[in-house]
């Protein structure tokens, strides 16, 4: 997965179409960039305070948008950078984020968020590897 | 579009795979039927009671999943033969919907229901055709 960088996530702004009985949300489209292929898309929910920490990829690329509620991201790079990210209803982006970081997120709205992974591999447990919460240190607690 | 009929829609239970904090919910992977190509994946929301309708895509096979809240479907195809469907948190499925058949759709939860479309190509409004809610005998009201 070579040397990668948290600066190399790219956010992109999404825009949310006014819709009367409903806005249209944009996600991702092939042209898009970020875009390289489809393997699965798929949802996790996440609780208000609630944290799931600590997970890499070594070869899926996340597109991830979050169309309920609010999320922060924390990202960590093999140099030990930290970047935390938010998004949500009311900073509506799509956060493309290379193999080869650590994440954790957490649920910033009540009574959850919901965030999509447009990834573009299919799910492979052996592709993945984990941490516990304790494993990378990050103060969580002042914002649940 | 050749002859399309509502029997063609293809209905897939998912998974919801229940997580501490929030569960993850499948929605579609390139090696699952009723994926041809990946186009555009975009959101949209529905208010409780509201009804969008109606629309035809001439050339989009729709991948129409409700992972928040409650829809109701209808589907209309040129025998003027209905099929009525829903899905959401309760009855977690995928309905993939060929090119040809007019719809409309209504949100059963509150405050909003939402919708994730896999679409297999972009949005083009060339293919897309609409008609007034109206011009299509439908009783919407038992429900709202």
């Amino acid at each position: 997965m070579g040397k990668v960088s948290v600066d190399d996530i790219v956010l992109t702004p999404l825009r949310r179409v006014p819709v009367a009985g409903g806005d249209v949300l944009h996600a991702i489209k092939r042209s898009d960039p970020g875009f390289s292929d489809f393997g699965e898309a798929y949802f996790s929910m996440i609780e208000l305070g609630f944290v799931k920490a600590w997970k890499r990829h070594t070869r899926m690329t996340l597109n991830l948008v979050v169309p309920i509620g609010r999320v922060r991201f924390v990202f960590v790079d093999d140099e030990h950078r930290f970047r935390e990210l938010e998004t949500g209803e009311d900073h509506y982006c799509r956060m493309t984020v290379p193999p080869g970081l650590w994440f954790g997120f957490q649920g910033l709205a009540a009574p959850l968020s919901l965030l999509l992974n447009v990834a573009d591999i299919e799910h492979d447990p052996s592709e993945v590897e984990r941490k516990d919460r304790d494993d990378i240190r990050f103060d969580w607690g002042s914002r649940t």
